[in-house]
This record gives structure tokens, C-alpha cells and sequence, in this order.
């Protein structure tokens, strides 16, 4: 047994059954050892950040990390920025990255780089193996790091790869958390039953089923309102859940939102802060006078917390949930011209039960939130770092996960060029993906922010950086060339007519949808 | 004036005239101040790999940089592959990054993260702008320390550059070298006149027009070879220009070429070692006894050292340079299937004269090297550190940079997958660019070291990992898509009259070649 299989054998008695793959020569004896290794599935992204993103979705959806392996740091450098999507979504990633022999790296050969200086920039934690023998230690630590949802990271060197590593013990590491702190669960228990207006922000585990049915709770017994932050990583949603309101993107309604509390807890949350920093503007949405406290700290287990405070708070004082009079059903179907309201109307009626709804349509899907309350039972995902590109990959994540989960991805155009390789993905592994591709030929969000900053009237300079439509994206010409069936509707009812089409029939599919953007 | 408007104009007075960005909300006031800014042309890329792949072939072609304006972390993350090559081809580039307003920055809003750890693993210059006041001498300094032939890099918070900075003077900066060390160059005049057989490595700058003529006197007076790095980043070629012999890529014939020598001269060279480490085989190319000398160090002008070199060894021996026998002319067009060596022999026949070649043909172009021996003068450019996906964005950069040049991109198929996006800027821009895609459906290049290390008798995991056939990608349509036009041929006589016609017409053209692999 050589150190990679002696890696891989560590991986699968770890739990890892899957591994997103663009392997180069520093990583051959691990290439080889996938066919040796039984319960593990290999699959090729044509760019890192295919292989990053796919890790990124399949570890939100199933609350446990894929393994990306990546060649030196080139290859880790193309998968940083869907990492970066992974780490604000604390989904638990696993990143391999072979590098040169450690008696060769001195010599400076020309791939050569400090990967270890980009791994730290979104990696909880990472490590360099230093020897053969330690190959097992090492990749069980980086396993069990990683399930406390964290994008952790091993670099391996090719020597140690093909090293003997005959009759050295493959270890497992079960995950562990820290301990809750039950002082600050308590006050903010406290908190939550003075009598004000309180909010609850949930982020993390907290918005998967458990925690949201223990949120609940916690509302029932407090009158709290329940919050996210702006860009979740992966919540459930829909049947018996509780509708969770989303902090507003831009900050004046933030702002507003925010200071109708006396008291904030946050639960596996992000501090809600303004997502771009803008003059005269406070960075912080949560007003300096209120009272904030989060219950869980580095390391714990936030549902663990969330459950100490529902016994903290105590019963219900009402039976019924507040403010989820949502009707349930389907809402009806939109015609007309391609509008974000028309196509968020179109999804959210059409959605499937028991779905995954990836949405990176920005601009497009501003409406689509508030207009799925009240559906079946679903998941969805939304940018949570703010990398654009994150939702192709993440879908091929999610349908590896999930398949028997059908997965809607709405996304801009602008953003799916980032990583548009991903379509090939999907083709090769017959994923059941719709993706709903919002051609609106530019980078409206930016436009929205110029706006905002006041320049309306932009120049030749301004517009090339804005418009992307000279010359016309042809999407429909670009997925076919990348082995996906694809279709492009002008109005509502087509959109409907080709979405109820695509999720009938097996395989991956794309919609590309001509917006108006009004 | 606002500090984004005085960046721009410290950076048009400093010779910037060219912008490839990909921009956001944090170089709103950047993007706005290029409207205003005369002498500054702005291209969009859709990925930032394709902005920072177009600085790097601007720069190798012109040997003076262009700006890449990056959005954030996320957006410099997607530009590292490409500046890793641009660094180890020794071009110079210059960076921008917006980066939060520093009042936002410590509140870690989602698209936050380490920009400078990432910076420093590709720049040779980075800093931070700390105030408005620092802004045009920041300015002057990046671009100052990019024209040495080096990756240069300066964060430019969102604050700073919405400062009002009237009545800052702005900064020019001359580009400055280090003196030469004349006592270094004599011992190398002294090695090569010795008698014994002798090489001058020739990188970065000594390749260009006034480095070879130099070098070819300093051959003709000693009878040394000349020789380049295996991947070197820009090359003159052609006409009077001396043949330089790459080292080759696979590490024995380069061991045994280099063993050849009782002296070695590294004039702008990386110290030659092999590309990846392999057991048993040193790392370093050239042996240990051999007497080795490098002319230039950090910070000096190259070819200002090898200028004293040629003065140190003295006049010419002899008139006629030794090994350039290579008759010059057109070699015959081939028939028959498409194979390395016939695609080799089309593309050094037709390559149009004053052309530039960019060569990411990888396992296609082995031979391309050797039978473009002779041709006429020409631009060649390699992969230089590595990285795939270079060869579409420096396409890009290169015909920006030498509108008059036709530009024949020859295009590994694995390797055009990763800045993809590129198509679409030749199109925006109507770029005098022939793209050779080589199809040969997998990472052959990957194939070969599989088989290096003993594994031919691939299993499926491993074959998920090298072959890109299933589906096979349509580089007709994918191309299509993004507006460039393009064909497919499958023989030689195919191929050269498809790449006459796409010389003739003007514009973007893309070719796929179905390879025989054989």
C-alpha cells in the first residue's frame, strides 16, 4: 500500500464517497489509487472551480464534505473563489492538493508556488503533510475539521503519494465540537422573554430542518422574529417550516429592518453587516444600542446551542406559529414578457416537491424569495460569499447529493460564464439539473450599484464593463457544445411550458430565458 | 478630482494605455473615472483569468504592461492561474484591486478576505494604499516596479478612491535597474572562452530582438550554444534572429543535453530543472560540476549584462554563426489525417510573416518547435509557468498589443476549457486572432506521465481523469455561442486551406482540429 491509497482508504472509513477531480501529475499515485478504491466516485470538472463548487453544494446539501483534488496551486488558485462561497456558507469542504516532491520544491521548478499562503485565505484550517507516515492522521484530521462546516485543506507532496506506507493503522476522527457555553444561552434566553420586539438571526446548520423546527419553537414561546442573513448557504424550506425573513441586501431597508429590536440573538448567523460599504452608511445593520449575543462560539455545535435555548425559553405560551400565514398551494402561472416577477412567479409555481432551488439570478430573482413562501418542501441556496460563478458547480454538488432531488438553478448570465464548464459536468454525469439561464445581456447588478453611487448617465467606458451583450452570449449554441440540450423561450408561458418539459424528462437541461429587464 | 480619477492619470502620464477588467462595486469610482480618462482603452473580459491572461500577453508582446482591474478577493482569486504564468514568463503587469472602503473592511462583510496573502503568491511588488495622499505615488511605484519584467500589485480601497485628492501632483516614475556586476560578467566571458563547450541560457528580455543579435555575437566570438528554458515566455524568431534551442520538457534528453557542457551562462534564464520530480532523477538539469553563471541578478537589465558580455568575450572568431544552417523558406504543405507533426508542419508553413504564435498546443506542438526552424521573423510565445489555460487571454493581449500582427493561436482542448471566455473578447474587440483548437478529446499531456510512472493499463477512475470525450465538446458550437466563427477539419489539406481563408478574413476565427493521437 503506497501513501495515496493509504489517503483514499483514510477518505472512505472517514465517510468520503465522492471526489470533484482535475488531477495533474503531482497527483498520478492518487489518480491511480481511485481505481484500486472501492466506495468512492470520481468526477472530472473541466476548471477547479467546477470541482470547488460541486464540493461546495454537495457539502450544503448533505451537512457532510465531498473531497476536491487539485493540482499544485495553479489548481487551487482556480478553485478559491467558489471556496470562498463555501467557507461563508460554512459548508464542510475537503481540499487535496498534490504538490511537487518535497526534496523537488527547493528548486523552484515552474509551477511552482505558495499554495500554502492561498490555502490559508479561505481554509478553517489546513496543514502540509511532512511524511508518509502521517498520511492518515492528516487526512482524518482534515475530514473531521471540515464536518464542523469549514473548508479545510491538505497539501500532499507527490513523494509522500508513492511512499511505502505498508502496515501503518488508517485512523478515524470523529468530529467534535466545543462545548456550549450555557451562561450566554441563558441571557440570551433572558433577552428573548423581556417583552420587546426580538429577532433571531439563523445561519449555518440552524436553517437546515432540525434547527428551524427548534427555531420554532423558541418563536412559539418568545413572539421572536426569525431572521437570515442575506445569503444563506443552504436552507430548508417550505411544508411545516417556519418562513424565515432574509436581511435585506441593500441597507437602507436592512437598516430599517434592524432597528425595530431590542434584543438580537444570533444562531450559527453571520453579524449582519451592509455587503459593500457605502458613505454615511454604518456597516453594521444591528443598531450599536441593541442588545446582541451570540449563542454559539467558534467550534460548537449551533444546533446544540439552538436546542439550550428552547429549553431555556421554555413552552409555548400560544400553540399556533406567528406569522406563517402563508397559503400553501400552487400559485398560479404568469404570462406574458420575461420579468423578474414573471419568471420568480414561474419558478416558485412550478418548483418540485421535495426540490433543490440553487438561486444565483441576482437581479433576476429578487422577487422569487418572498413569492415561494408557502410551497413544498424544498432547499435552497443562494451566493453566500458573493463569488459570482457559484451556481453551476454547485448544482452538479447538489444533484450528486441529492439525485433523486430535482435541481432548479436560476442564473445570471453574467455568472454562469464564470464557471460555465460546469454544463459539461452535468451532461457527463446525466444530472437531473434545469438550469434557467437569464440572459438580460449584462451585469445588471452592477448597474444597480452604479445607480446607486449616482452615475446614470455612463459613458462608453462604463457601459463596456457593464454590457454583455455585443456580441450576444448565444447560450443555446454554448450548452449543446458542451453536451446539454438546450431551449430559449421569450414569455412567461413558454418558460412554464419548456420547465414542466425539462424536469420530465431525465438528464441535465437548459432554459435560456430572455429577460426584460424594464 | 477623486482619488480614482488621479490613479487614472498616474497611469496614463506612466505609459498605461490599455485596461482588461472585470469590475464590481468596490471600483465603481474607477470605472466611472475611465470614462473621463482620454488614452486609456478599457476591454471587458467575462472572467477575470481572461483580463489577467491579456495583461500577460500585452505585456510579453510590448514589453511594457498593461492594467488588470480586479474586483475583490474573489475576482483577483480568478486571476492568479494567468499571473503565475505572466510572472514565470518574467512580463510585466500591473494590477489593480478594489478592495472594501478601509472603514468597512474590519466589519468582515461576505465578499471580505486576505487579498494580500493571495497577492503575494504571484507579485514581485504589492501594497496597500493607505490614504488618498499615497494614491498617484502608489501608482507610479506599481507601474515603476511592473516595467522591471515582474507581476506588480496595488489594493486600492473603495474610500480612497471616491477621495477628493485636487491639487495632488501627479507622479511619474521612471523604471530603474540595478547596475550590472561586471566582475560576474567577466568570470563568464573568462568560462566561455575557456575552450571548452559552452551554453548562454537566454530568458525574459535576452530573447527579444536586441537580446538574441547580442547573444549571436557572443556565439560567434566563443562558439557557444544558445539555448532558452523549455517554456519561454516570449521569443523573437526567425529571419536573421540565431536558432535557440529549447531544454527539452521530459528530463532525460534535457540531462543529456546539458551534460554536454563544461560551462553554463544564465542570462535572464531560470535555473533549468526538470518540470515535475521525478525518483532518481536530479532535480537540477545542469550536473554539479559543471561551472555555471548567472549574469543578471534581481532588479538588473539582462540585456545590459549580456551587452558587457558580448564586449568582454571580444570580437568574432569567425564570420558566419555556427548551427543556423536551416534553409530558409516555405516548407511543403502535408497531407493526410490530422496528427501532431502534420498540424506542426501546416501551421509552420502558413504562419504569416510578422505573426505572433502562441503555442498552448502542449502534447500537439512537440514538433512545432524544430520545423518552424528558419521560418520568417515572428513572435512565439510558451505556457512559461504551467498553468493551463493561458493561451486564449495572451492571444488576446497580443493582438491588442500589435494590432498589425496576425496572431495563430494554437489551443490544447483540455486547456481552452479554462478561460474559455476569452472567444468572446476577440469577438467583442474583432481581434486578429486564429485559434487552432487541437481536439483530441483528453488531457494527453497527463496521459504521457501517467505512463512515465508505469501506469498504462488505465482503470476507470483514472480514465474519468484524462479523457474529455464523453461527451465530446463541440468547439463549433461552443464558439458559436460566444460570437467567434468557427469550422472543423479533419486532414491536413482541410486544415491549411480553412487557415488561409481565416488569415484572409478579418477578425476572430476559430478552427477545431480532430487529432489522431495515434
Amino acid at each position: 500500500m503506497n501513501g495515496a491509497e493509504l489517503v483514499l482508504k483514510t477518505a472512505v472509513l472517514n465517510g468520503i464517497d465522492i471526489c470533484f477531480a482535475n488531477a495533474g501529475t503531482t497527483e498520478i499515485p492518487l489518480v491511480a489509487a481511485l481505481d484500486g478504491q472501492a466506495g468512492i466516485k470520481t468526477v472530472l470538472g473541466l476548471f477547479e472551480g467546477v470541482c470547488t463548487g460541486a464540493a461546495d453544494g454537495f457539502g450544503r446539501v448533505l451537512d457532510r464534505p465531498a473531497m476536491a483534488l487539485l493540482h499544485l496551486g495553479p489548481g487551487f488558485a482556480n478553485g478559491i473563489a467558489c471556496l470562498h462561497n463555501a467557507r461563508r456558507a460554512k459548508a464542510p469542504v475537503v481540499n487535496v492538493i498534490g504538490e511537487h516532491a518535497s526534496w523537488h520544491r527547493d528548486a523552484d521548478p515552474p509551477l511552482c508556488m505558495d499554495i500554502a499562503a492561498m490555502v490559508g485565505a479561505v481554509s478553517g484550517w489546513k496543514r502540509t503533510c511532512r511524511s508518509a507516515r502521517g498520511l492518515s492522521r492528516d487526512m482524518a484530521a482534515v475530514i473531521a475539521a471540515s464536518s464542523r462546516g469549514q473548508v479545510a485543506s491538505l497539501i500532499i507532496p507527490n513523494d509522500h503519494q508513492w511512499a511505502e506506507c505498508g502496515g501503518i493503522p488508517i485512523v478515524t476522527a470523529s468530529p467534535s465540537f466545543e462545548p456550549v457555553d450555557h451562561e450566554v444561552v441563558d441571557r440570551a434566553a433572558k433577552a428573548l422573554k423581556t417583552g420587546g420586539r426580538t429577532a433571531v438571526v439563523l445561519g449555518g446548520r440552524a436553517l437546515r430542518h432540525e434547527g428551524l423546527m427548534t427555531a420554532a419553537r423558541i418563536r412559539a414561546a418568545t413572539g421572536c422574529d426569525l431572521l437570515a442573513n442575506s445569503f444563506p448557504g443552504y436552507m430548508d424550506r417550505g411544508g411545516s417550516l417556519p418562513v424565515v425573513t432574509r436581511i435585506p441586501y441593500f441597507p437602507e431597508p436592512a437598516l430599517e429592518l434592524m432597528t425595530r429590536y431590542d434584543a438580537v440573538v444570533l444562531a450559527g448567523a453571520w453579524e449582519p453587516v451592509t455587503f459593500f460599504g457605502y458613505e454615511g452608511v454604518p456597516s453594521h445593520v444591528i443598531p450599536g444600542g441593541t442588545m446582541k449575543i451570540a449563542i454559539d462560539g467558534p467550534g460548537q455545535d449551533v444546533n446544540e446551542a439552538l436546542e439550550a435555548l428552547a429549553g431555556s425559553v421554555g413552552r409555548a405560551k400560544r400553540m399556533t406559529a406567528k406569522g406563517d400565514s402563508v397559503a400553501p398551494g400552487r400559485s398560479s402561472l404568469p404570462a406574458g414578457p420575461l420579468t423578474p416577477e414573471t419568471v420568480s412567479a414561474v419558478v416558485a409555481a412550478l418548483q418540485p416537491e421535495d426540490g433543490i432551488v440553487v438561486d444565483e439570478g441576482l437581479t433576476t430573482t429578487f422577487p422569487y424569495y418572498p413569492l415561494s413562501h408557502g410551497r413544498g418542501p424544498h432547499g435552497f441556496m443562494t451566493i453566500a460569499g458573493g463569488a459570482i460563478g457559484y451556481g453551476m458547480p454547485c448544482s452538479v454538488g447538489a444533484a450528486l447529493a441529492a439525485p433523486a432531488r430535482p435541481v432548479i438553478n436560476i442564473q445570471a448570465d453574467g455568472s454562469a460564464m464564470y464557471t460555465v464548464q460546469a454544463l459539461w459536468t452535468m451532461a457527463r454525469e446525466g444530472l437531473n439539473v434545469t438550469t434557467l439561464l437569464c440572459n438580460n445581456g449584462g451585469y445588471r447588478i452592477i448597474a444597480m450599484e452604479l445607480e446607486r453611487a449616482g452615475l446614470t448617465d455612463l459613458g462608453e467606458a462604463a457601459r463596456a464593463l457593464v454590457d454583455i451583450d455585443d456580441p450576444p452570449i448565444d447560450w443555446v449554441h454554448l450548452s449543446r457544445g458542451l453536451g446539454v440540450s438546450a431551449t430559449r423561450v421569450d414569455d412567461a408561458r413558454a418558460l412554464a411550458r419548456e420547465m414542466k418539459r425539462a424536469m420530465k424528462e431525465p438528464g441535465p437541461h437548459l432554459i435560456e430565458m430572455m429577460i426584460k429587464s424594464g
